[in-house]
C-alpha cells in the first residue's frame, strides 16, 4: 500500500464519518425520528428532548454525554453498562498516558536515526513517511534501542496502574449494586440441579423442600421445581400469535371504517400453507375461533407439565439475602455432583432448556478452537490475506456460532454464555486475525514452512511487523469513522422501522416492536475492542504513530456510546459487572501478547539487552495473579458483607417467587392449588431481614 | 550386581526379618514392654493383652490383625488411620489383580525368545537368569510387544477400577465421621483471618462481634481473638518446668527416704550455667520459690496478652454445625483479603503462631523444589549412585526441611502442614531418586549429555530400565524385611525406654513420658510407600518379577502396621481422611509416569504400535480430572446434608468454646471476667439444632 493511497483510505473514510455526522445532526432533531434516536428514555416515560437536545444545537449530544455522570448511565442503562464504560475509558488512559510519553520521545529517536533499507518493504510498496517514524527504522544493535526499550516498560506499568483501579473501582460498583435496599428476586434465589432421583414413597416437590428445610429450618421459603416446558410453550406461543394476529386484523378492519366505506371491509386471510393457499375465511372470526380452540388445551397442558414433566433442577427460594447467598456458596452433597448449587440467574437470564443437563456434560469443551481453525474454508480466506472490510464482514459472522458453542456447554444463565462467547472471540480474532495477518501479510511465501517449525514464528513475525503498522492504522480508522459514523447516525435501524411502520406494522403494539433498540451486545462490541487494544499496544512502541487512532477509536467510541446509552439501548439483563474479571483478564492477555511480541521483535534488532524484557511479562502474570486472587471471588459470589445490608421494605416473598414463574405457565385462570404440584407451598410464617 | 550378590544380599535381609521376629515374639510375651508393645490399649484403659495375646501363642497377633475389621482401626487410630489401610489395601489389590495376569502371562513370552544381547548389562555385572524373564529379553519390533502392550492396559484399567471403589468408600468414611453425632468442638467453629484494622472507637472484639452478628443473627455464638503468646507461653513453660523438677525433686526425696537414712537427702541442685556451676541449693526450695516468683508474673502476663496483644485472628463460635460448615464456605468481605474464613482445625492441630501471616504472604512457594534440587552437595550425592542403604538413610534426612518449608507457607492446621509436606516429600523422591538412580545407575557417563538435551531422557531412561530392575528388587526388599521388622519389633523404643526408665525417670509422668508412643506418622511413611508404588508400577511390566516383592511389600506392611494401629500408636489429630485425595493423585502420578516410562521403553524398542498407549495416559489425565471433579470439594468443604444431622444431646456451648482456649492462658485463678478483654460474651440465649 502505498502512501498516497493510505491518505485516500483514511480520507474516505472520513468523509464517510462527516456524512453521517451530518445525517445524524438534521435527522435526530425530526420529531418521528425520537423513537429511533431515544428510545431508552421513551421508554423509561421521559421527555426524550429534556436536557441540550432542547436547543436544537446538533452538537448539544456531545455535552451531554461528555458531562453525564456515572450515576446517569447506571440509572439509564445498568451497572454492565457502566462496567463497559471503566473498560473504554482504563483503554483510553493507558493510551493517552503511553502517548503522552511515547511520541515525543520514540518518534524523534527513530527519525533522526539514518534508516534501514528493510528488503521486504518493497513487496508491500515503498512507504517511506510512515515508516521513516518507526522502531523499523532504527539500525540494529543501535544504543537507541534503550529508549524503545523504556518505552516498553511505561506502557506496561501505566497498564498495571489503570488496570489496578479499574478493578478496585468496579468491585465497588459491583458491591454498591448488590447491597442496593431494592428487593431483587434472584437475590432470594438459588438454583439446584443435579437432584438425584426421587425416593420411593416421596413427590419430587416433597423430596426438595424436605431436603432444604432440614438444613435451613429458619430461612428456607419456598421451592419451583423446573418442569420440561417445550410442548406448553409452544402452545403458548401459538396462542400469542393468533393473539397478535386478531389484533391486527381488528386494527386493519377498524382502519377501513375511517378510510373506505363507513361500514369497512372485514379482513380475510387463506388457511393453508404461509396463508397463500387454501380456503379464504373472515380472519376476526378465525382468530377468535382458534383461541377459543387452544386456550382450554393450553390450560390443561400447563397442569400436565406442572404435574408430569418436572426435571431434575429446581430454584429455592429463601427469606432473607445473606441466607440464599451463603446457599449457594456452600456444598450440599457429600458427592460434588449432586445437588449442584449456584445463585439464581436473573429470571431474563435463565436458559430453562440448559437446566436439565447433567453435571458431567456441563464440562466445557476445551478443545473448542481447533475444529473451527481446522476448517478449511475458515482457513483459505484467512490465508488469502484477507483485505479490511472482507476481514470486517467476516468477523461479523462468528458471533453467533460462538454463542451456540458456549451454550452448548449447558450454562443456565443468558449473561454466563455472552460472557463464554466473548472470551472464545477474543481469542479467535487475536489469534487468528492479528497473528494470522502479520504473519500472513508479510511472509505468506514462507507460511508453510513455519507450520513445519513454529518456534520460527517470533522472529518472523518481529520481522514483519513495522511493515503491516500502515494496514493496522488503517484498519483502526475504518473501524472508527465508518462504525462509529453508523453507529451514532443509527440509519440502517432508522430505514428499516419507517419501512415497517409504513408497511408492515397495523397495531400499537407492532410498531413498539419494530423501534425497540435492544442493548449495547457488548458481548461481541468488547472482543472487537479488545482485538483494537491488541493492535495498538503491540504497535505502541514499534510504531508509536499509531497511538493517536488508538485514542481517537476509544474516545471516539466513549463519546458515542456514552450517546446511545444514554438515550437509545435498554439494557436485556443486568450481570453487576460480572463481565470485567473477563476484560481485566484479556487486556492483561493483550499486555502480554505485546510484551512478547517485543521481545521477539528486540531479538530480530539483535539488541542484547532483550533479556531485560522477561521481568516485565513475569510481573504481568504476577500482576494477573494477585488481581484474581485479591478481586476474583467477590465477582463469583457474593459477599455475606455485602448481603447483609437491610432492604428499604419487607420483601414481598410472593411476589419474588412469582417473579419467576415463566409466562407459558402462568395465567390468570390457572388458581394458585394448580401450582401444588410442583412448586411447594409457603413453608412457615417467615422472618425477613 | 551379580547374581549370587542378589541372592546374598536378599537372604541376608531375610534373615535380619526372621531375628527380628522372634525377638518380637519373646519380648512381647515380657508383662514389663506391655507399655513398649501394647500403649494404645494401655492409654484406652483396656488390659492390655485381650484377645489373642492371652493365649501366648507368638503368632496370635497376626490373627488379631486379620480379623480386625475398619470399625476396630476406626476405634484404636481413628479415621486418618483407616485412609492409610484403605491406600494400602488399594495398592495391594492393585498389584495382585496386576500380578495374576502378568506373571502368568509375560514371564513365559518373554523367557522363550531368543533374547537379545544388552550392551550395558556388563557393567552392572552379568545377570542372565532375572534378565531372561524381562522385557528386556524380548527382540525389537517383536510382535511378542503386543502381550506387553496389552499388559500395561491391564494394569491401568485395574488402577482406574480400584481407584474409584476407594475414593468412593473413603468419601463415605469422611461422612460417617462428620455426620457423626458426637459434639466435636471443631465443627462448630471457623477461622477467621486478615481482619480488618479497628475502626475508631471500637475494640478489636466489638468489631469482630458486630460484623458476625450483623451477618448471623441467629446462630453466632461467640468469638475468640487469636492473641500473640509468646511471652505468656514461655513463663508458662518456665513454670511448667519448675513444677515438672519440683516432682522430680520430691520423687527422689521420698526414695532415699526408703533406700538411705530414714530421713531422707534432701536433693541439691546448682543454679549455675547448665546446672554445673554457681551455688549449691536445696532442690525443693529452690523450686517452690521458683514457681511463688513466676505464678503472678504469668498471671499478669496472661491478663496483659488477653488485652493488648490481640492478632488480626479469630474462631467464631457457632450455635449448630450447619451454621459453622456453611460459613466457613462462604465469602464475607467484599475484598476477598479481608475476613478470610476457613474451617476451623482441631484445637490439637492449631499452629497458632502461623495464624497472623497476612493473606498475600501466605501463598505457595512453588519453585521451593529448585533450591533443594540444586545444592551441591546433594547432587554430588545423588550423582554417585548411592548404594541402597545410604539412600535409605539419606531419604530419612529430608521430611525435617519439608516439613518447615510447607509451615512456612502459614498453613494454620498441623494436619495441613503434614499433608503439604508429604506431598513435596513424594515429588522430590520420585523426581530425584527413582529418575536420578535409573538414568544416573546405567548412564552415569552421559549424564551431562542429558542435561544439555532433556528431550533424550526418555530414550536413554528406557535402555537403562530393565538393568536397574534388580537394584530395585534388592531396594523393595530390603525395605519390607528390615524396615517392617524393625517396625514390629520395636526394638530400639524398647531399647531407649528401659534406658531412660533406669537412668532418668523419676516421676510417673516421666516414665509415661518415656514410652508414649507418638501416632503413625503417616505424612513421611506414605510418601515412602508411594516410592515403592512408582518402582513396582514402572517396572510391573517390564520385569513382572518385580510385582510378587511389591505384593509381599503392602502385605507385609497391611499385616504389621495394623497390629502397630490397633495396639501402639495413638494418632495425635484427625482429619477425617483429608489425606485420600493427596494419596488418589500420587498413585494417579505414579501410573502416569509408568505409561510415560512405557510408551518411552516401547519406543527405544522400535514397537510401531506405541501410539496406541497415548490414549492411556489421556485417560489417566480424564480419570483424574473426573474423580477431583466428583469427590474432591467434599474433601476441602464439609456438605451440608451431612452437617445437618441430628447430634447425641444439645452441646454444652461453653465447652465447645474453653476447648480452643490455650493451656498458657487458661487457670483456675482466671475469672471468666478477665477474658472479656479477648473473649467476647455470650450473645443471647441460642437454639440448637
Amino acid at each position: 500500500m502505498e502512501f498516497s493511497s493510505f491518505l485516500t483510505s483514511l480520507g474516505t473514510s472520513f468523509l464517510i464519518f462527516i456524512v453521517l455526522m451530518l445525517l445524524f445532526a438534521w435527522l435526530s432533531g425530526k420529531p418521528g425520528n425520537s423513537v429511533i434516536y431515544y428510545p431508552n428514555r421513551i421508554l423509561k416515560g421521559l421527555d426524550p428532548k429534556e436536557g441540550g437536545s432542547r436547543t436544537r444545537n446538533p452538537f448539544a449530544w456531545i455535552h451531554e454525554a461528555m458531562s453525564s455522570t456515572e450515576q446517569d448511565v447506571i440509572s439509564a442503562s445498568g451497572y454492565d453498562t457502566a462496567v463497559y464504560f471503566v473498560f473504554l475509558s482504563t483503554v483510553l488512559g493507558i493510551l493517552v498516558l503511553s502517548g503522552l510519553v511515547l511520541l515525543p520521545v520514540l518518534l524523534p529517536v527513530a527519525a533522526t536515526d539514518v534508516g534501514v533499507k528493510i528488503a521486504k518493504t518493497t513487496s508491500n510498496g515503498t512507504f517511506s513517511n510512515l515508516d521513516k517514524l518507526s522502531m523499523g527504522n532504527v539500525k540494529e544493535k543501535s544504543s537507541r534501542l534503550w529508549a524503545f526499550l523504556l518505552a516498553t516498560y511505561w506502557v506496561s506499568f501505566v497498564t498495571y496502574f489503570l488496570l489496578w483501579k479499574a478493578y478496585k473501582h468496579v468491585s465497588g460498583l459491583r458491591a454498591d449494586a448488590l447491597m442496593s435496599p431494592e428487593v431483587r428476586a434472584e437475590q432470594f434465589a438459588i438454583l439446584v440441579r443435579d437432584i438425584p432421583p426421587v425416593p420411593e414413597g416421596q413427590t419430587r416437590k416433597e423430596q426438595v423442600d424436605s431436603y432444604f428445610k432440614r438444613i435451613y429450618p429458619e430461612s428456607f421459603y419456598r421451592s419451583m421445581l423446573v418442569t420440561n416446558n417445550k410442548v406448553v410453550n409452544k402452545l403458548w406461543e401459538e396462542l400469542e400469535g393468533y393473539k397478535k394476529k386478531l389484533a391486527r386484523a381488528e386494527a386493519v378492519y377498524a382502519l377501513s371504517k375511517k378510510t373506505g366505506k363507513p361500514e369497512g371491509a372485514r379482513p380475510t386471510n387463506r388457511i393453508g400453507f404461509l396463508g397463500l393457499i387454501g380456503k379464504k375465511v373472515d380472519s376476526i372470526e378465525y382468530y377468535n375461533e382458534k383461541i377459543n380452540e387452544v386456550t382450554p388445551k393450553l390450560e390443561s397442558e400447563q397442569k400436565d407439565t406442572l404435574r408430569e414433566k418436572q426435571l431434575d433442577a429446581a430454584l429455592v427460594f429463601f427469606s432473607s439475602r445473606v441466607a440464599a447467598a451463603s446457599a449457594a456458596q456452600s456444598l450440599h452433597a457429600q458427592m460434588v455432583d449432586k445437588w449442584t448449587v449456584t445463585d439464581a440467574p436473573e429470571f431474563r437470564q435463565m436458559i430453562w432448556t440448559n437446566l436439565k443437563i447433567k453435571f458431567f456434560q456441563r464440562q466445557k469443551y476445551l478443545p473448542f478452537l481447533k475444529p473451527i481453525v481446522d476448517i478449511d474454508a475458515i482457513k483459505t480466506v484467512l490465508e488469502a490475506y484477507l483485505p479490511q472490510l472482507a476481514l470486517i464482514i467476516f468477523l461479523a459472522l462468528l458471533p453467533k456460532l460462538l454463542y451456540s458453542l458456549s451454550k452448548a456447554e449447558g450454562i443456565p444463565s443468558e449473561g454466563h454464555v455472552v460472557r463464554a462467547a466473548s472470551g472464545k472471540y477474543f481469542y479467535f480474532i487475536v489469534l487468528n486475525v492479528f497473528i494470522g495477518v502479520t504473519v500472513g501479510g508479510t511472509l505468506f511465501s514462507t507460511f508453510k514452512d513455519i507450520k513445519k517449525d513454529p518456534d520460527s514464528i517470533p522472529d518472523l513475525l518481529a520481522a514483519g511487523l513495522p511493515v503491516n503498522a500502515t494496514f493496522f492504522i488503517t484498519f483502526v480508522a475504518l473501524r472508527f469513522f465508518v462504525g462509529y459514523g453508523l453507529e451514532l447516525s443509527r440509519i440502517i435501524p432508522l430505514i428499516i422501522f419507517h419501512l415497517k411502520r409504513k408497511y408492515l406494522c397495523k397495531t400499537e403494539a407492532e410498531v413498539k416492536e419494530a423501534w425497540h433498540p435492544g442493548d449495547l451486545r457488548y458481548g461481541t462490541r468488547f472482543p472487537g475492542d479488545m482485538l483494537i487494544v491488541t493492535i495498538v499496544l503491540c504497535y505502541s512502541v514499534i510504531a508509536p504513530i499509531i497511538i493517536p487512532f488508538g485514542v481517537v477509536y476509544f474516545g471516539l467510541g466513549w463519546l458515542i456510546l456514552r450517546n446511545q446509552a444514554l438515550k437509545v439501548y435498554v439494557p436485556a439483563y443486568e450481570s453487576y459487572g460480572r463481565m470485567w474479571p473477563h476484560m481485566h483478564k484479556r487486556i492483561l492477555a493483550a499486555l502480554i501478547i505485546y510484551q512478547l511480541t517485543m521481545f521477539g521483535y528486540f531479538g530480530a534488532k539483535q539488541f542484547i539487552y532483550v533479556p531485560l524484557l522477561l521481568p516485565a511479562i513475569i510481573l504481568s502474570l504476577i500482576f494477573g495473579y494477585v488481581c484474581s486472587k485479591k478481586f476474583y471471588r467477590f465477582f463469583r459470589d457474593t459477599a455475606l458483607e455485602v448481603a447483609c445490608r437491610d432492604l428499604k421494605e419487607i420483601p414481598n416473598m410472593e411476589q419474588v417467587f412469582r417473579s419467576y414463574i415463566t409466562p407459558s405457565l402462568s395465567s390468570d385462570k390457572i388458581e394458585d392449588d394448580q401450582f401444588e404440584d410442583a412448586l411447594s407451598q409457603v413453608s412457615r410464617s417467615t422472618s425477613f431481614v
